[in-house]
């Protein structure tokens, strides 16, 4: 159970996001999200729970071992910023939680826009105060959606559900990643997104 | 059996790509891509050959139930384009085909390219001379993953496969999809890419 507050976590106290209600429903409409989802999500914050540890070991193993992605943790020249890795580390498992419990209001919109803007010209490494690259490209947002989904599904399996429940739970993690990579993109494009 | 080249379909006849050997291969890299997904593709091109308008029917019957996105094949106050349809259809299909069969070559970049910009402001309805709207927005690119993922599953176990042989063919499919969107992203954003 995680019970202290991330460093640089500031859900519900963050600027408003740009994105519509409107804008947010014919997302969730785009790639088929509904209320079976965040019940299936719920089911996997359960599941999860004492898991986050463990799946941010592989997705961190996943960053370690290619270069061109821990570049985005590491000065320009090259030396990797473990207190930065660490830092990210706790809001990134808290967003493991939170993707599967926190409601899609205002607050949530408006914290997936934080969480967008950390990763470009305007706000990367400011919450962290490291010295590192100035912003992570495009490409790497959207990329990010393969693994992230991919490596979750033996954890949903951990807890002795159904290949069905497994599977429910699997797609609705699918589709909130995607959801929620679509939104840290709103900051990309204030023109074309 | 797709014989019939699609109108507007110029493959082998675009103008090069921005994206770099290299820029691929990082690409490629962050979406797991390998060898396997390569043979695997190929061997789902061979699954859904005759299996292309299927997938169209769920595809465009998606589109088709979103008026937010039929909004896209549609005149600026809401004709649907039946042509315009039509003659995307016939691209999508073969498509389908070129992401199981095309190497990952300069042809095969530079054509995810053209891709992109026929989403875009620069392109948008002019390889149909379609009096719709002027750009698809970059959210609802993203957002195409989800359901172009999910609704090939089944397709994929239709010709006797095993449940292991379908799960690699449909992982694969996952990859070359979130990697072909990432480059049809390029034209959406010269320095944020």
């Amino acid at each position: 159970m995680i019970t202290q507050v991330p460093a640089g976590y500031t859900y519900g106290s963050t600027a408003p996001s740009p994105v519509s209600a409107e804008e947010l429903a014919q997302l969730e409409a785009s790639v088929l999200f509904t209320a079976d989802d965040r019940e299936a999500l719920r089911t996997a914050g359960d599941v999860l729970e004492d898991q986050v540890e463990d799946v941010l070991d592989v997705w961190y193993g996943f960053v370690a071992a290619n270069p061109h992605l821990v570049a985005y943790f590491s000065t320009p020249d090259g030396t990797v910023l473990n207190d930065y890795l660490g830092r990210v580390r706790g809001r990134f498992g808290q967003w493991i939680l939170d993707t599967c419990r926190r409601p899609h209001d205002r607050e949530w919109l408006s914290y997936a826009h934080e969480i967008g803007l950390r990763h470009t010209f305007e706000k990367k490494n400011k919450t962290d105060d490291a010295p590192s690259i100035s912003h992570i490209p495009l490409r790497y947002m959207v990329a990010f959606i393969y693994p992230i989904t991919a490596t979750m599904r033996p954890f949903l399996a951990k807890k002795g559900h159904g290949e069905e429940d497994v599977e429910r739970m699997h797609q609705a993690w699918f589709k909130a990643v995607t959801l929620q990579v679509i939104l840290w993109l709103r900051p990309y494009s204030s023109d074309r997104w």
